[in-house]
């Protein structure tokens, strides 16, 4: 039976503060849930937003991070799809297999642990990280700014283990919400244009997931003309800086692709680009997809006619990817070589220099900055 | 080679104005045009919207009308697909099966004509009405508020000749829009839940779709008890009024269905109610489809995070059907008793009194008036 365990963490104490490099207690998983000692983990906006206190959502203290991939250490009572040994990325979207969205065959969101997954605790009610006998909130399920964390089982996607985990811990969000939105919840075709507002990492992913369904066009738009070099790498045949044109981004793609884009994908979270996103599409069959966070109570708007007119606006998490069952093929095809995870690591750095990380993304110097804990 | 010929027909002078029943001249059809005799028409809520001034699209003077059921009595140069003596319902979303649209194999929206369309004029670019030597504007490519109207080919449906021209006129609009919606723009599946705004002649066109598609459960919405008594009678399971309760009706759907339901239907017009109908849409999979036309300059918005969370927003335009290709079918399947259309037919009257229907529409006294050309 494992025990009680001392880790390195990074607890973010309060909204609006930097995190704080101390060590915790990590209690050993209880029936159905599993220790893994986490090797790298990539820091993502989602992170910065709770930090930053304007997630409705946040809890703290907590430990913060969700883009992970590690090892299990230890499983509790009843734990059979994984053993010690194994290595695993996260899972913030987990997939128990049984409850009423799990079984529709329509959704990768998996209702059974939302509640207390919200609430920053394990499906108990409880946390499994301590300072000094104070509970310290998990994040997201996965809370993996610490050398040591405990997770339900079904939030661990298995994975192969040649895959190296500090490059396929990208995976555990970024990459796969923006490959996921193209091909999972699009599903864009051979042949389909396609635009793609946000050249950050989801965009960049969103990139690759286009070249993989063999979009005839890629058109990338961005506020930052230093995005594009990287994204034409990665298979964008257009780039566009709205700052150039005196006229709404959405009118100049129209123009650009003869009616419109058959697929867009808004990878920002400003709402005003959701609409244009979603206005740029052909009409008749243009489909956008919203994969970014907008801020709390932000709307977004359109005239009705733009869909009377059979453009469709939907959304996307984790790229409609069930993680226990679609993952770990995933991470294959990464080892086959069909996409590279490096192009989106602009810097790597030890826990200790974690709060770099935040202040890289925050200038916009950082695709994604990865933390080694073994550094 | 046909001639000019004398025709009755009700013409909108202005808007705002009573129509104004006239002879009017009717010019032979043109190269790939059909001049049809009219025999039976709908009075729709479109050209109420028309009539009123508030369509920003609408031209005066004109002849009004796009519900019909008429007999092919004259054809043009090179017209093939309909001889004199043919049944058709006219189009007003044509099928020319050659334009980017028609080939798309993605939408019934066909693009061909659509400027002239637009302007209340024929391809060419001019009129078939004359009144005095003035032209008069077409309307919706249909203008069936007349004895005779000259249509394009491409926007005839040609139909078993045993169907009631009397009857099946209402499927050259509101009970394809309503069942199409259900059945082509959502593909509701057997054991589905449904819920329909609006009880009016689209919204039980709607729920005959969903009995058609075997749904589970039909709840209809409408803020008048009286239209619940047929709405129950062709099949919805449950009728609520959102003026019985003191919470936002989508939250009494979503309380009444454990979730939300799998697919809704705006058929008002009404832009927060196509709001109503996103939000009591079941997370992950719920798909809303908008059918009512909203007035000028309106706009629909929710939070994004309705979407992200896997909600579908879109929209159906003639029930997504392709007139030519697929009404005659429409039209087969309720010469098999599939389903009924005089429960809609709730008054029936000559050209003469066509005033009337329009004041029965606006105090919400008839679900269709139809127009008979021999009363």
């Amino acid at each position: 039976m494992a025990e009680m365990i001392k880790s390195k963490a990074a607890i973010a104490w309060g909204p609006g503060q930097p995190l704080s490099v101390e060590e915790v207690d990590v209690m050993p998983p209880k029936a159905g849930e599993v220790r893994i000692k986490v090797m790298a983990t990539g820091v993502c906006h989602t992170d910065a937003f709770t930090l930053s206190g304007e997630d409705p959502e946040g809890n703290f203290p907590a430990i913060l991070g969700h883009e992970g991939g590690g090892i299990v250490e230890a499983v509790g009572e009843g734990v059979t799809s994984v053993a010690i040994g194994d290595h695993v990325i996260p899972l913030y979207t987990p997939e128990c297999g049984e409850c009423k969205f799990c079984l529709s065959g329509k959704t990768n969101l998996c209702g059974k642990i939302r509640e207390t997954q919200g609430k920053g605790l394990m499906p108990d009610g409880t946390s499994r990280f301590y300072k000094d006998g104070q509970p310290i909130h998990h994040y997201m399920g996965c809370s993996t700014f610490s050398e040591y964390t405990v997770l339900p089982e079904i939030s661990l996607a298995k994975v192969n283990k040649e895959a190296p985990l500090e490059e396929v811990c990208l995976l555990g969000c970024g990459v796969t919400t923006g490959m996921g939105a193209v091909m999972n919840t699009a599903k864009v075709e051979e042949g389909a244009t396609v635009a793609i507002f946000g050249l950050g990492g989801i965009g960049l992913s969103a990139i690759i997931g286009a070249t993989m369904a063999k979009a005839s066009r890629i058109i990338g738009i961005d506020i930052n003309d230093s995005k594009f070099d990287l994204a034409r790498q990665l298979g964008a045949t257009d780039c566009i800086n709205p700052k150039d044109y005196d006229k709404p981004i959405q009118e100049v793609i129209v123009e650009l692709t003869d009616g419109g884009v058959d697929y867009s994908f808004e990878c920002i979270g400003n709402v005003d680009v959701m609409r244009s996103a979603l206005e740029c599409c052909h009409k008749g069959w243009g489909e956008s997809v919203i994969i970014g966070v907008a801020g709390a109570g932000q709307e977004i708007s359109t005239r009705p006619f733009q869909l009377v007119t059979g453009r469709v606006w939907k959304g996307s998490a984790f790229g409609g990817v069930k993680g226990r069952s679609e993952l770990p093929g995933i991470v294959e095809r990464y080892l086959q070589g069909e996409f590279k995870l490096n192009d989106f690591i602009t810097h790597t750095m030890g826990l200790d220099d974690i709060n770099e990380a935040f202040e890289l993304m925050h200038e916009g110097k950082s695709i994604r900055s990865v933390i080694h804990f073994d550094k």
